[in-house]
């Protein structure tokens, strides 16, 4: 089933509008999406204080009945109509200010758009976020209001302004970091980012707006190189960057005079699509985009597969992971031979024992391993959930006969007669460990011999400092605890930015043969913000080495490609921190096991300090039984 | 009704306890309160994993049969037995202290000891934060931990530790700041603050001190000097922190040797109670104590006069005020004087209204003026609470006769034929306009001649930053509110301290003769960290000015004296702020009016950004009808 290749939504942005109803027909025919124009014209300009109410027998807009309520809502997207100073140091200016903007957001609502586009232009910001925060709140309007920021302003631009003296950190992300911070991370604000002729220099920073909730990219006409057919096209760098924010689902707006009349404002549509398209083409074609379009963001709660037995359709995605069970064979073929020498292999049986067998991929991927080596092999496949027993036997009666004993039980209590030179298991989550293949595989590897094969052999957990206003949003929203931010969830972390590099928390070994094993580990890392941030909680990831160097990753870094079997994991934080570049940002995580149960528990402590998150595994943990 | 003396509440401390009933005997026949010890012996040290097992036929500790259960619960408090160092680098030694810490604590919960005491000493505290953060989490246990730390350490006591590369931000109340913030700022965990040879050089640092939840403060004997009849004494500087600490109701503890040995352990004792007797003498007599003792940090909700009518008992417990109407007595005074000169006496009469008149002490206070001063006046008493009205009605049958017009209307809505001379009213709340003394005297500025006179003619707020562990703990648990945070208490604060001083916020004057009178507010204030703190709120005190310069006052600075009419207002933040030394603590605050309500929001935007505070009045406003 090939993907549909879908219309880019493309806007476009007009500064003054004499008749609504020709400006969005003009919109239409070039082919836009909807139109974007301030709802006041100039000509409607009252003074409010001041000027006392002499104006109040004029309208202040033109009327709601030039269009219809439907073609308000889909083709109108509304955009302050000038630049009210919310914030002047002079009394009369902002009050008038903060009157003329309520004025314009009532009218939003009574048109009952969807969008509303509010620029910044510094961060003296605070009566506006007010003005802004009070509307947010109000539960019966229902728009959102989108603010609007430069993606950068470099040191030219600010001179020109005349703020020769403005700090480091006066950038146009720490306006709208405020901004969202003071109006408590509402969810119905959202960003406008204009892009700039000039990107940041450090392309971290291109990153950092990828973890903010942009719903629209302005781009100016004046951004718009001619090609040799005389066609409007973007430049490499912000080709780049328009490709980055396409997998965001946002909308794009074309705005400013047409640079290339002879073609028609139809041609930066065009383009726009042009790219869309590409991008789709090389994208939506992929494995990982069939397997992972949808879940960009979606918070899940782990699984809990010793304590709850899987479904059907679980196994059956997992089954289709093309990657991973590649991988297995090749780790079954590569101890196989180890194992037993070309002479010995029509003499030499090796018994494999598959814990966790589920509806057996690993034990076809065996299979197909021994085959491949010629190998003779006899293999025993263990599984507790009587629903995949069920598809084992079947497997066995009609494929697999006797070369495969299906046992219906608990690895951890099956007390066989024979032991095994390899056993093979799949039980790691988002993080390895999370699913407690640790307790699982200890209570296994009886069943192996002295020099036996583990496969895998080791895991590791990582994690990273991740900024994602989105995902925050969602875990305050999360109904399922009383503490949502106390607990992980998977997630495919998409409108994120990784403040730092993953680094490596704990590992695991089988088998393990310590006198006493504990399986409790305490670490405690120390990332480097690489810029501004807020820091709402932590990527959680994993890597598996099966056998020698063959393994499988979810780790930023080594991320095996194209397996699509793992999301990574998110360990929120109960408030957001705020970070600056260079900051030291020290977490402690801890994995807890008590008799019945595994949780974790964290806490940040510089640059300031968090709570604990999770103490006694309170909201969450893993049921041992 | 002279209030009782009490005796000091003080324990004794020792390090080792051979028999537990003989030693509780020596405790209380030395009269000290109760005993603190170790509740294991070193004799029954285990090594709990290096060393395996082997001790597990040995009891843990002494029986808890050496004493009944009241008896342990009155008379002991349960001391660390030796130091565990939960945060050793060494796996094995973290190890078993967790263990080890964690039996002791099973073992208070089990005795049912009401606290327990756990020093640390220094900043590297996560997983015995994690520890006992578990425990504290736990329901079914109800002990307090006391964490126990020296109240200064000097840069000598540190490099003889072998820490020289410090940093400045590690001293002992950043590490309970971290204990408190890992722990959730849990209401079980307490402060057991040792006292040092060397206070801080800043006092500021003790008044921090002082913001926190200290639950005993701990006196070495090594401190105590001899007189020269040979008893034990203090400092000056050491009897001061005593003194300051003895308002917050907290035990003493004496540790350490007998120095004074001819004079027995009691005389430690003695001292203490020496200063306690002392301290009550010349506080708990004032009028102060007597109206306010019970008050400290107890939210109580702002009220409401204009919306409710207030109750007797309220009216009886301002009347008491002796400072108030005295101050009202002078300002009616000296305007009576400068309205009509001494030659006028006899002839000119002057019209007094008191507006919102409640059971008539202002109209005693300007009928004594008028005495004093011997003018001839015409009261009017306007009230629009019936109930007070019959208080009025009985007086003015009784006593006043026709001096007195008793009229029964909001005076807002009252239309009198004669206009008033002065128009003398007490509206004020804590930060002065926030029982709507603006909005009720403009509405009533209509009775005032246009050269009249507004006792008072000007008021106005000041705020200040706040740290107070304790008041932040009342207003997370208190139930009134969805948002609890958002709602300004007030409160005599007590156990809290200023991170800086008070700054003026609003000011309003009366009559208000501005063409269009705009009661709202807006205000940003900047002040500087005097510290290192946690940032839990803000406190709001006001001053007014009746008459020329006779004014009142509940600002820090310049309270008047022994006046008890008003405690201050705390404004809550949502999350507590880390601030370090220096930084600039901004602070945005707004007095929002509508048709029917008044309310505050406010916020921080620096060092960082809190949310704005109570958006549209939504937890927190004033009603005007």
């Amino acid at each position: 089933m090939t993907p549909t290749i879908k219309t880019v939504r493309c806007a476009l942005s007009v500064p003054t509008v004499v008749d609504i109803s020709d400006a969005i027909n003009n919109t239409i025919d070039n082919k836009f999406t909807y139109l974007i124009c301030p709802l006041f014209h100039p000509r409607f300009k009252r003074e409010h204080i001041a000027g006392g109410l002499k104006h109040q027998e004029l309208p202040m807009s033109r009327s709601d009945l030039d269009l219809n309520a439907e073609c308000w809502q889909n083709y109108v997207v509304g955009h302050l109509s000038k630049f009210y100073n919310c914030d002047s140091e002079d009394e009369m200016t902002r009050k008038n200010a903060i009157i003329g903007l309520s004025e314009e957001l009532r009218f939003v609502a009574h048109l009952n758009l969807t969008n509303f586009v509010i620029p910044i232009r510094n961060g003296n910001i605070e009566n506006l976020a007010r003005t802004l925060n009070n509307n947010l709140m109000n539960k019966l309007a229902l728009y959102n209001i989108l603010i609007r920021v430069p993606m950068h302003m470099d040191r030219l631009n600010i001179e020109i302004e005349n703020f020769p003296a403005r700090p480091k950190c006066d950038t146009p992300w720490n306006w709208w970091q405020k901004m969202r911070t003071l109006c408590e991370e509402s969810t119905r604000l959202g960003l406008a980012l204009e892009l700039t002729n000039d990107l940041p220099e450090d392309e971290e920073e291109i990153h950092r707006w990828f973890a903010e909730p942009v719903r629209m990219v302005i781009i100016p006409t004046s951004l718009f190189l001619t090609n040799k057919s005389g066609f409007p096209v973007l430049s490499k760098a912000h080709q780049k960057f328009i490709n980055k924010f396409l997998s965001l689902d946002i909308d794009f707006v074309i705005e400013g005079a047409n640079r290339h009349s002879e073609k028609g404002m139809s041609k930066y549509f065009e383009y726009l699509n042009f790219l869309y398209k590409n991008y789709q083409l090389s994208n939506n074609t992929t494995n990982t985009y069939k397997f992972t379009k949808g879940y960009e963001d979606c918070l899940q709660n782990p699984l809990q597969p010793l304590m709850d037995n899987l479904e059907s359709q679980v196994y059956e995605v997992f089954e289709k992971d093309p990657i991973k069970y590649a991988q297995y064979k090749k780790a079954v073929a590569e101890a196989l031979c180890d194992r037993v020498s070309d002479e010995e292999k029509t003499s030499k049986e090796t018994v494999i024992m598959v814990v966790g067998a589920g509806r057996g991929p690993l034990v076809k991927a065996a299979m197909q391993a021994a085959a491949d080596t010629e190998r003779k092999v006899k293999l025993f496949a263990i599984e507790k959930n009587p629903n995949a027993i069920n598809t084992l036997l079947n497997l066995k009666h009609s494929l697999w006969g006797d070369k495969v004993t299906i046992i219906a039980k608990d690895m951890r209590d099956w007390y066989p007669t024979e032991k095994a030179d390899i056993l093979v298991s799949e039980l790691l989550g988002s993080i390895g460990d999370n699913e407690l293949s640790p307790e699982c595989l200890d209570g296994a590897q009886r069943l192996l011999k002295d020099d036996g094969i583990s496969i895998p052999y080791r895991y590791r957990s990582f994690i990273a400092p991740v900024q994602s206003y989105k995902i925050y949003s969602e875990v305050k929203r999360c109904k399922d605890y009383e503490h949502p931010h106390e607990a992980p969830y998977v997630v495919l972390l998409n409108n994120h930015c990784r403040i730092d590099d993953e680094k490596f928390l704990f590992e695991f070994t089988h088998p393990n043969r310590a006198e006493k094993i504990d399986n409790n580990r305490y670490g405690k890392l120390d990332f480097q913000a690489k810029f501004d941030a807020t820091l709402h909680g932590f990527g959680g990831y994993f890597d598996s080495h099966l056998y020698k160097d063959v393994d499988i990753s979810i780790t930023p870094s080594t991320h095996s490609p194209d397996m699509i079997s793992w999301f990574p994991m998110f360990f929120p934080l109960k408030n957001p921190i705020n970070i600056k570049k260079n900051d030291t940002i020290t977490v402690h995580f801890w994995r807890c096991v008590s008799s019945k149960q595994v949780w974790y528990e964290w806490c940040v402590t510089s640059p300031s300090n968090s709570v604990i998150h999770n103490p006694n595994g309170r909201t969450y943990w893993i049921g041992l039984h």
